[in-house]
């Protein structure tokens, strides 16, 4: 290997570039953002060594971090550019609509989707880290769809950075993603929204939140322009997550409304064992 | 001032029992605690001096740190037991009811109704530390009705661990604090218990949960013990939070089924401006 570019250089690909220079010191890396700002902050900030909107002959590894909605479009651009020793990998949060499009696409095999579980509320390239995606899980989609030879350079860098791989199919992964990750986004924004609106009465209600209202919330700030296309791509399992979350909901407000203080203790006291299954790691 | 007694050596009683022997090393502390498992390991963790059932003659304040549910009979049964210069304080994350249960008592202008702005999603003495109450807002209702001198003694202790007064009505404080921090806890309780259902289909659901998770579920390992008197005392407020909570999810869920991508975007960029009223320190 010689050379990785990444598309995308915000919060995601800028972390990558950051990780793999001081992973794997003797690879060059270029990148490209369509955003013209971000590209040469990237650029400053050492997220990348070059600017480049040709994908580079030597490039080894091609990663793709922009939001999903643009990854199919361009994930079959890309595959069509590079040559045949190129892996394309994928770095988006739903994985069904991306494997259904290039599905019948004649380079699938120079392809990996892929999906880092790590994040953070803040976007952009100021917003990289190189901790980031250190010992973070790193899901992969319908490996047997992608050449043996060319994976082996996915999990060369990956394991460089010490992620942990983990195997699924498409829609599995978006039905568990949808759970454990979108809904949490959401139930974040509703609280926000919900908390907003009620300032409109009082104004100084911020003065009285405290810290558990913060962790809350910190999903709230994520970037719009990520995770609208994610909540519409996940769009059948976001329904299931948050109708069941709603018809949670309003048990609580039954429970509440009855003032039955033994069910609700029961109940709380369930949700509890969920600090074991936190405790444990992946 | 020379004693402070402390009833409920848990979180929050053994945190101000921890941070006042630093900051006041010039007076002594006892305290009780009615899980005497409990009282015995706060003992052993230097939370208080002694452990005392009955409260010691010479006591200048008096902490109640027990769950809301207990406080007005206990106020009441304290305020009986203390002579006239003790103050009595309590902590409860709810003021209406208590106020209201204390409002003709021959000792009212004795009692101090508090709550500190400060916690986490663990409790019992274990978990009391001496920094959990620097800098945090001390929220004080119906000053006014308690004696100007007795109020000096507890102004003194809170100054002294650097924490912020306000001071507002109790309907406002439970209406206030249903909306930035009951809600969380309801909202994370709820998402806690959607995706320990979820799990029972699939067991590996955890393996993918990230950080973002993490943050947002953290209160649903809060106490059902302190929890369920809080949602219940505070249910009016409650039931208009989880209504207003509810149909704001109700609404994402319509905009999500249409397809709504402009709609979506509008609406979560809107509520990014979090951000920025959270950063503002209060």
């Amino acid at each position: 290997m010689q050379h990785i570019h990444i598309i995308g250089l915000g919060l995601l690909g800028g972390s990558f570039g950051l990780a793999l220079q001081q992973a794997k010191p003797e690879l060059s890396f270029s990148g490209w953002d369509s955003n013209l700002d971000h590209a040469h902050e990237a650029l400053a900030l050492g997220l990348v060594q070059r600017i480049e909107e040709t994908i580079p002959a030597e490039t080894d590894v091609v990663l793709l971090a922009t939001p999903v909605d643009t990854l199919p479009g361009l994930a079959a651009q890309v595959l069509e550019q590079v040559g045949p020793d190129t892996l394309v990998i994928d770095l988006g949060s739903t994985k069904g609509a991306l494997c259904t499009a290039l599905s019948q696409h004649p380079k699938r095999a120079q392809f990996l989707a892929g999906h880092p579980i790590a994040g953070t509320e803040y976007s952009g390239p100021r917003a990289a880290t190189a901790g980031l995606l250190e010992r973070k899980v790193f899901i992969v989609c319908e490996m047997e769809r992608t050449d043996l030879h060319l994976k082996e350079k996915a999990y060369a860098l990956l394991e460089s950075l010490n992620m942990k791989l983990r195997f699924m199919d498409p829609e599995e992964h978006d039905r568990h993603l949808a759970f454990v990750s979108h809904l949490s986004h959401a139930t974040s924004f509703m609280l926000g929204e919900t908390v907003l609106q009620k300032m409109e009465d009082d104004r100084h209600i911020f003065d009285m939140a405290g810290s558990g209202f913060a962790s809350t919330v910190r999903l709230a700030k994520s970037s719009p322009a990520m995770w609208t296309p994610i909540f519409l791509e996940n769009r059948s399992h976001m329904l299931d997550a948050l109708d069941r979350y709603i018809a949670n909901l309003q048990e609580l407000r039954g429970t509440l409304d009855r003032g039955d203080s033994a069910a609700l203790h029961a109940r709380l006291k369930a949700i509890n064992r969920i600090q074991t299954i936190l405790d444990l790691e992946p």
